[in-house]
């Protein structure tokens, strides 16, 4: 045991009343009568557990994730087995199961974490988070939780704000992820134009048309891999996705068809084509649907590219169409661009480094997402309580039950403050700066994208000494994309860092560095480039 | 501070490097260069204030809630303000933050809470929670998820063979709530009959018909309250809903209209009626609609009804109906019930005690969820990664990022074993039957339903003196109807216990209660039925 003082106080206590406290059960913790001490002791052990995992993720001596295929942890390694059990294991075994899972887990809040948009371990936002599982509430009802029912309007008043709109439009809700989200921004929109759609379905709606970007997919006719796909005498790649993978899923889900989604050609930087987007819109009507919603997006997933919005607005406004921006970036140095949008997604658990998952639909119409929603079911939002039942928010969501995702994001604005993301967001910017100015001296890099980027996402090739002269051409990029998925394999099982890659458009996969993760350092970047450089040499 | 022991190593650290720990802020916690001795004593505390809540909240001497209005949060108590401040505040104060909110929270897991049937405050579930929050990743993929992406693989078969589902055939997710749940249940129903409509949309389907049960609602002539309305010269209720209230939600969503939701009649206890179902598919047919999907219940919201399970699924196979059972009650007393159904939702955050949100959907037919969802997005789904790919199983889900909600279920399964679950259900049950028994004996209460309870709901009405003896009828009615939201809101405001109440049809508001909360007793169920007698007779 970790911390022989604190269960060796259970130990005393449990063997007093005959219990074993070393094999306790979790029988024994409360509420069982008696239980508080064993219950403190588990708890402290559980926490001594997780506070040794936090420090040593902090350390770039430890490994980033500690690789093991799907069969070898399905075997069971060393005494950790999946197997559940008809009989209870001991709360001894519970606290072995705990040291295991983080064990084969991948530590992303490690400074060499650089996989996803959502990184980083903030301390205040895991408080957060301890405190809302203790709490253990629902958000349908200010009865069962008022005060976070609260702080979620404080939160959307002070994000509408952010955007800058008006204080008496504004309207929005948190919910589980970005995709969601975008559904939402969807579904309002839907109502917003067809409001008979809520009871009377799609059947009594002409057909719908949507725009959101894409990356220009172009035929690529000699690269055999294993994603590629021989069509009409021609190898193509399957098209990547960038912007429209939750556009597409949520207009799938929302009974519009995913090929009513039309992707509007991009510039090279990923950025959409005005022009492109209303010869879209024209092409929709040809083909007697009728456009109503685009999906402008400020930060693409691969590229971070923005989107031209004041543009893209323009067009909606002549087209009477809904405007929303998907914003994976963080908003506080970029707010200016969102107040033509009629709905925003923001994601605080993106650059914002607040842990899994918090994400906001906004949507500046106020009263749209409870009317497209509300079904008032009366066991939950009875009209008779005694308080002002307008803070029963509940119906505005297509769920019912909804997890608190608000408060570790209060709890970190109250520890961070406005500028305090401000200037977090403009460390990854700095470390983006950073590798694009390594990459440019460097030439067994190659940049993606010449420009500086613009936001925190660098994408670029490793170019081993194998490639390195070869001429251009389809031979060379059949070699060149299995470089970077044989690196990240060799990155993995050694566990050194992780850093995504993907193919786009024409483009044979490289690597996309993104940075959220506030433990990353300069010096994580120059280990990076090395890393890769020792990898891709083998 | 509550550790000064803790704090004070911070204090005599942080003192050596210039910083004032007392003050210290969220900037000089880890990832800061030595940063971990406050971090250690940062969540030490924060820590500490959760035992001392989950201590407080297993003491019958606590209050379950110190009741405030809306106004009164937001106006500021005690130095707890919900605004955010531009400027950091200090860790001192983020402690302060966490304590009040959990002082004008609500206990959940108090012996007393008997509001929800998500309640209760399992310590186990809680460390899983813990951990999770700590692990701070997302389900999309094997690579950020090893061992999370096989502990949902290895509680879905569990959980499918609990079902009676052979081990070929079953398949799931783990999703954000029952709500969502149900919708993907009619997602991939919708999907197994009409494939085009993920990418054509219900354009080019027919008009579909859902059938779910409904409580009968019948007018009422004479009642007057905030919820009646006057329409065709009568007063009616507004309609309460019980178990379609997802449904609805669901079909509105998915583009099929909420009036495409049959609700088919009930009996006196609340089950749905298998000749109704039937004639109701008629009437849907009659009027050109395309039936395809029913949803039954075990265990209705309100009074905890089962529907016969058998008799619908011989309903469907006649019309190749998707047969769908919402489960809001625990399976494992009840499995054999289930073996006939297309989907199950299962609720783990409701009687089996995990802590929200936990809840899945299941899916006999394998691959369908995959089918229907997916969208491959290259950035993520990439086919040339190291390991075996089919554990990315993010693109079954209609989310992207999906939250981790399988470790608390995993690590209680662990603590419980299958066993553990089935006896704590049954403690919730006795519970039931000793409320029920009580209420017979008690002249001043008057049972909704005269049979034994099926399961862990009881409805009944406090009759207060005044009322005793009065002949039924609408005056009467009208009276006993805000019986029940009076003394829900003096048990409010005094903190002594919280049960809900609602009206169901032609009857007027009752108060329901739910035993899923391990710590209730006998002792807290007599104190419950005094206390309303008490707070009903002033």
């Amino acid at each position: 045991m970790v911390n022989t003082c604190q269960w060796g106080h259970n130990v005393r206590s449990c063997e007093e009343s005959g219990r074993i406290a070393r094999h306790g059960w979790l029988a024994n913790l409360l509420p069982a009568p008696g239980g508080e001490e064993l219950t403190r002791g588990f708890l402290q052990e559980v926490v001594d557990i997780l506070l040794g995992y936090i420090s040593k993720s902090s350390q770039r001596s430890s490994k980033v994730l500690d690789f093991h295929h799907p069969h070898q942890l399905k075997e069971g390694l060393e005494c950790f087995s999946l197997d559940l059990p008809d009989q209870p294991e001991t709360l001894e075994q519970i606290l072995v199961d705990c040291r295991d899972t983080l064990k084969y887990g991948v530590r992303t809040g490690h400074p060499r974490f650089l996989n996803q948009l959502s990184s980083g371990l903030d301390v205040v936002g895991v408080a957060g988070e301890w405190l809302t599982s203790t709490a253990n509430t629902n958000m349908f009802t200010y009865e069962v939780s008022p005060v976070f029912v609260l702080m979620e309007e404080c939160l959307l008043k002070k994000m509408q704000s952010i955007l800058g709109w008006s204080d008496d439009v504004g309207d929005g809700i948190f919910c589980p992820g970005g995709t969601i989200s975008n559904l939402y921004s969807i579904l309002v929109a839907r109502y917003h134009f067809y409001p008979e759609v809520k009871t009377r379905g799609m059947g009594v709606l002409p057909q719908l048309a949507l725009f959101t970007s894409e990356q220009v997919i172009t035929p690529h006719t000699l690269l055999l891999t294993p994603y590629s796909s021989y069509v009409d005498n021609e190898w193509l790649y399957f098209h990547p996705f960038q912007s429209h993978y939750s556009v597409k899923k949520s207009a799938a889900v929302l009974g519009m068809g995913s090929e009513n989604v039309f992707m509007v050609k991009c510039d090279e930087s990923g950025k959409m084509i005005p022009a492109e987007l209303e010869s879209s819109i024209v092409t929709a009507k040809e083909k007697a649907l009728v456009p109503f919603y685009v999906n402008a997006t400020a930060g693409t997933t691969v590229y971070g590219a923005f989107d031209p919005l004041n543009a893209i607005a323009d067009i909606c406004q002549r087209y009477t169409l809904w405007m929303h921006v998907d914003v994976s970036v963080e908003l506080f140095n970029f707010k200016y661009l969102f107040s033509r949008a009629c709905s925003v997604t923001w994601n605080p658990h993106k650059m914002m480094g607040v842990p899994l998952q918090c994400s906001a639909i906004l949507v500046k119409k106020r009263g749209l997402l409870q009317e497209c929603n509300d079904f008032g079911a009366e066991y939950l939002f009875q009209t008779d309580k005694n308080y002002d039942v307008s803070y029963d928010t509940g119906d505005k969501s297509i769920q019912c039950g909804r997890h608190v995702d608000v408060f570790k994001l209060w709890l970190m604005w109250k520890a961070k403050g406005s500028e305090g993301f401000g200037s977090q967001v403009n460390k990854c910017l700095e470390n983006a700066e950073y590798l694009y100015d390594q990459l440019q001296r460097r030439t067994d890099f190659e940049l993606v994208l010449k420009n500086k980027p613009e936001h925190s996402n660098v994408c670029f090739w490793y170019i081993p000494p194998s490639l390195r002269g070869q001429p251009p051409g389809p031979d060379r990029d059949a070699r060149l994309h299995q470089v970077a998925p044989r690196i990240k394999g060799r990155m993995m099982e050694k566990g050194s860092v992780m850093i995504g890659y993907q193919p786009l458009g024409d483009k044979v996969n490289f690597f996309r560095c993104v940075f959220s993760n506030p433990a990353t350092q300069q010096e994580d970047i120059d280990f990076l480039l090395d890393e890769i450089t020792r990898l891709g040499d083998i």
